[in-house]
C-alpha cells in the first residue's frame, strides 16, 4: 500500500520514513517537508495514497486531516500533532489556548493509544496518535487506577530526550545551552499531556483524576523515563503482576524484573518497558521507559495503522520480543 | 593556614584543590592520592597542618579522623564521607551494611549542613560533610516539615551528574555506556542518604518523616536537580516566602522566581537554588538545584572549615550573590 | 545456516548479534561472552556452525582461528582482531610487542576489505577483518595511490569515536573524562593500525608509502572521520572521478558531492562516505567517514562472510543505496 | 578602571564578564546584549569607560570602533570581531566578500597575540582580537617557520569546541543535530581564519607560506586542539626546545612533555599548550590545545588590556603555571 508522510523533514516525521522503509505492506510514496515551504504540504493532498501520516504542527494539522478525509474517505489518515487528541473545543481551548480549527472532528478520531482503545483503532480511519509523554504514563497508570490497585493521588516525573521538543530553533536547544544540562518545565500541571492524560483517564477510570506532571529536557536525543509515584496498600510484585495480567497480549509492553528500565534498552524500539518499586511505607513508584520517537511517535503511529487496516499489529515495528 | 587534602585525585578531592587556590586564608600543604597507593594516605597522617580534608572511601575515613583527632588534636577535621553522618552505630550497621569501624566518634561530629546547624559547627574540630543528594533535599524541604507548611507525606526524585558516583572503574561509568542514556537507581528508599536525611529531618523537626526518594544517573558530568513533591495547602508563593525568611542569612540558598532552576546556574557555584510550583491541588513541587561537587562536597567543606576556625562563612568560595 | 559469535559482549560483538539479526541466510545460533568467563569462549568451541565470527581480544584469537579451522575445515571463520593482519611473524613482534601464537596461520587469511580484495575473500575459509581506521583510510587512499594520482607523502588526521576502544574499564574511557574532552593518541606512526595500513599498501600498489597518522578519540560513540591529506597535481574533481570509477561495482563505498561527509549519515550503515577538496596549490584533502562499529567492524565481517560463502555481497546490511 | 562590555550575551562576551569579575584593576561598568536589539548596543557609546571590549559581529564591529576612538580617544578598544585582523581593504574583500566599512582603520590596529607582538600591544589604544583558530595555529606554528626549523608546506588539522560557532540559531547548532556527531567544514583554504594567519605568517616570517586548513566541529561546548603536520629534518626534541625557548618569557604558552594535551587540560584557562611528535620520516607533529574562549577570545583580549594598560601582563587571568 501507498501511504504518505506530511511533515516528513521533522524529527518524528523522518523516523516514520526509516521505520517504514522495513514495513512489509507499507511503501512511503511521498513525502512532504519544511524544506520546501508550507506549499509542498498542499501539494501533498493531491497525492493519492492509502494512508497519510501527518507529523505537522497541530495548528495546520486538523485542517489537513478534514480535507484528506473529504477527498479520499476510505484512505487511513494518522495524526502525531496534539489537534484531535482532546475530546471537545473546551478542552482544546482551556489546553491549547486557541479555538480549534476543526472542531467536528473532535470524538470522531479514536485516541490511539493501541494497548488501551484497541478496539476503537480497528478499522477506524482517522486515528489521533498520542503525546509521547502521554503513552509513557498512560500505559503504567491507567491499569492501576482502573483496578483501583492505587489511590488517586498521583505524580510523575519525567524526563526526555531533546528531539520531543521537534526540530525548533530555540535557543534552549542549542548544543551549547543542552549539553551538560538538566531543565524542568511547564511544572506541576501545564503540560498540554497533561489535558490528554486526564481526559484518557476520565474515559477509561471513569473518574477524574488529577496528576501533577514536571517534564525535563535532558541532554540526550531519544527516550523518556516517567517515574510515577503513588499511594498503595498493595506490594510492587502485586502491582506488577496486574500489570502483566493487563499487558498479556500486548508485546510492546513489557513488565520487568530487576532494576528500573534505563533508556539504553528501549531507545529504537517500539517497546515500553515498566518496572515497580516500593517507597515509604504506603507507597510505591512505578517507571516506565520508551523511545519517544517510536512508541512515542512514529512506531505508534504505524501500530495503530496495522490494527485500522487489520495487518498483524506489530508488522514493521522493532521491539516486542524479549528480553 | 596550612591545610592537607587526602584523596586529592578523586573528584571531590581535586575540586577541593581546585577551590583552595583561592581560599584567602588556607592553602593546600599536602595532598594524598590514589595514585601512591594507600601508603601515600597514610603518608598524610605524619604532616602537620592546621586542618584535613578527608575525600576518601567512607571506610577508612573513620580510622583516619580518629587518629588525626588524637595526634593534632587542634586541627579541624571535615570528613566528606558518609562515615560520621548517622547518629547511631545501629543505624550506620542499617545503612552501610557493616559495623562501624570507630563508633565512639558517632555523635562527636556535627552534621556540617551550614544553613541548618550553623551554631554546632562553628568552633568544631571534626565535622561530618553531608551527601550530596542529602543537601539537595534537606535545604528546601527541612524549614516547610518544621513550620508545618507540607505533610510528612514527602516524595523525592533527584538526577545527579556522574561525578557522584566517583573516579570508579565501574562499567556503567564508561562513557559508551552512560552518553545517551538515563537510568534509575536505587529506587524508593533504598540509597544511603535517605538515612542521614531522616535522621536529619527527626533531629530538627522533631518526628520521622519516611521518604521516598530516587536516583537518576544523568549523562552529565556536574549537579544535582531535585524535584520534590509535596502534599500542602499553602500556595506556593507562601512556601517559597517561608523559605526565603528561614534563609534570609544564608547567602548560598536563593530562593528563586519564575521556572525552575537549571544546571547550569549553579555549576561551578556553592549556590542552592530553590524554587515552588504548584502542582494538581492541594500539591506543589519544590525545586532544588546544586553542584554536587561544590555545594554537595568541597565547597560546603571549605563553608564548614570557615564556619569552624571564625572566618567568613564564603570565604574562597563562588556564588552567594543575585542573580 | 547456523553462526557462532564468540565475544558477544563487547561492542563489535553485540553489533553482529544485532546485524545478524536481519540476516537472510544467516543465524546466530550460539554466543560467548566474557560475562561467563574465559572457560565460556572455549565452551563455543565445541559448538557446530557453518560459520564462526572471532571478537576476541587480539591474544587469544589466533590460536581460537588455529583450533576451528583444524575442528571445522569447512566452515568460515572471521577474525576481527588484530592477530591476522599482518603478513609475517616480524611484523607481528614489531607492532604487537610479542611473539605470534600461531604463525603458521600468517599470510593465510586474506585481508578482508572486500572493495580491494573480493577475489581472495570470495571462497576463503578464514579471512582477517581490517581494523576500523585502515578500512577507513585504505578506502579512499588506495585508488589514489595506486594510480599514482597523489604523492606517496601522505598525512592521515583520524577521530573515533570511543567504542573503538572496546568496552573496557580505562580511566580515559569513563563518562566523566572523555565528556567534553577531546584527546589525540598514539601519534605519529605507532598506532597498530599504521603496520596493516602500510602492508596493504605495499601489497597492492607496490612500493612502501610510510604515512603520518594521529588518531583521535571523540566524545561520541560511534563513527570515524578521516581526513587524509594529500600532495597532487589533479584537480578534486579529477580525484573523485577517479575514486567513483574505482568503486563503481562497490555500492557500500560512495564518492559523495558537496561538503565533508558528517559522521551521522553513515553512523548505523555499512557505507563509507568519500569526498574530495582544495587545499593550498598542489595540496588537497580526502575525507572518509565510516560507523566504527560496522564498516569498520560487525558490517564488514559480514560482507566477507556473504563474499566467501557465494551470498549476494550486500546480505543483510543497512546502506548501500543514495544518497 | 571602569570598563564595558559590548555585546555580553553571547558566548565570548559572557566569558569577558565572567573573568573580568576576578581581575583586580578592572571592573564592568555596562554591558549590551542582544536580549535588547541593536539600539542597546548604541546606547553603550554614551557611557564612559576606560576600556570597551567589543564582542559584537564583524559587520558592526569596526564602526562602533571608530565612533568610540573619535569619541574617547584615551581609551582602550579591544575588537574581538574579524573586523580589524587584517591588513589590507583588498583582503578584507577577499576573505569577507564585502566592503570593509571603515578601512581607514586597518594597519592601525595591532593584532593582539601578545606572545608575537607584544611591543605594538604596549600602549596600544585599538586592538584587534585575533580568531581562536588562528590563535591556536600561530603559536606553535609561527616561531618553527621562522626560525626555518620547518618546511613551508603546512597542513593544519584543527578541532572545535560549538561556542566557536557562537550563539545562532543554525539547525547544525542544535543538540539533537550536535550531539553524537562530528564535522569538518570549510575546508582547505576557506575559512576566513586561514586569511588573518597567512598575513601574520608573512608579517613575521617574511614570505607567503600557503596552509592546508581544515576545522571541524567538535560536539563539546569549549575547546580547540588543531594539529599541524610539517616537514622538517629536525627531531621532535628540537622543535620542542626551540618553541620552549621562544617562548621562555610568555607563561601562557606552554611547551608539554608527553602525549599530546587534552582539551580538558586547558578549559577554562588562558593557557595554549603544545607538544611536538615524531611522523613518518621527514615529518613532525605540533598539537596545540587552548579555550576557544579564553585564550581564543576573552582572555586574550583581556591579556591585550593589561599589556595596552601597563598592568601585569596575566591580571585577571586563570593559567600561567605548571604543571
Amino acid at each position: 500500500m501507498d501511504v504518505g508522510v506530511f511533515g516528513a523533514t521533522g524529527y518524528s516525521g523522518r523516523e516514520l520514513v526509516r521505520l517504514l522503509a522495513a514495513h512489509p505492506e507499507a511503501k512511503v510514496r511521498f513525502t512532504t517537508g519544511s524544506g520546501h515551504g508550507h506549499l509542498a504540504h498542499e501539494a501533498g493532498l493531491e497525492r493519492e495514497a492509502g494512508a497519510y501520516f501527518l507529523a505537522l504542527p497541530h495548528e495546520v494539522a486538523a485542517s489537513f486531516a478534514a480535507r484528506l478525509q473529504r477527498a479520499r474517505p476510505a484512505a487511513v489518515v494518522v495524526d502525531l500533532s496534539g489537534a484531535l487528541r482532546l475530546p471537545t473545543a473546551a478542552a482544546y481551548r482551556a489546553w491549547y489556548g486557541h479555538e480549534h480549527p476543526a472542531p467536528d472532528l473532535l470524538g470522531r478520531a479514536p485516541y490511539g493509544l493501541p494497548e488501551i482503545y484497541r478496539d476503537r483503532i480497528r478499522g477506524a480511519r482517522l486515528i489521533s496518535n498520542p503525546g509521547c509523554y502521554a503513552t509513557s504514563v498512560l500505559l503504567p497508570l491507567l491499569p492501576l487506577l482502573r483496578e483501583r490497585l492505587v489511590e488517586d493521588d498521583v505524580v510523575v516525573d519525567a524526563k526526555s530526550g531533546a528531539t520531543g521538543a521537534g526540530r525548533t530553533l530555540r535557543e534552549d536547544l542549542l548544543f551549547c545551552e543542552l549539553a551538560d544540562n538538566l531543565s524542568a518545565y511547564a511544572p506541576g500541571r501545564t503540560h498540554r499531556h497533561v489535558g490528554e492524560m486526564e481526559a484518557v483517564l476520565e474515559d477509561r477510570v471513569g473518574r477524574a483524576v488529577p496528576l501533577t506532571f514536571c517534564p525535563h529536557l535532558l541532554p540526550v536525543k531519544r527516550g523518556i523515563l516517567s517515574a510515577i509515584y503513588v499511594k498503595t496498600g498493595a506490594a510492587p510484585g502485586e502491582l506488577a503482576g496486574a500489570l502483566r495480567a493487563f499487558y498479556a497480549g500486548s508485546p510492546f509492553v513489557r513488565v520487568m524484573e530487576g532494576g528500573p528500565p534505563r533508556l539504553s534498552e528501549v531507545v529504537g524500539t517500539n517497546d515500553c518497558r515498566i518496572s515497580v518499586h516500593a517507597g515509604a511505607p504506603g507507597r510505591a513508584v512505578v517507571f516506565s521507559a520508551l523511545d519517544n520517537l517510536v512508541k512515542g511517535a512514529a512506531g505508534q503511529a504505524i501500530q495503530n495503522l496495522n490494527l485500522a487496516l487489520g495487518w498483524p499489529e506489530g508488522a514493521g515495528l522493532p521491539g516486542g520480543e524479549g528480553p
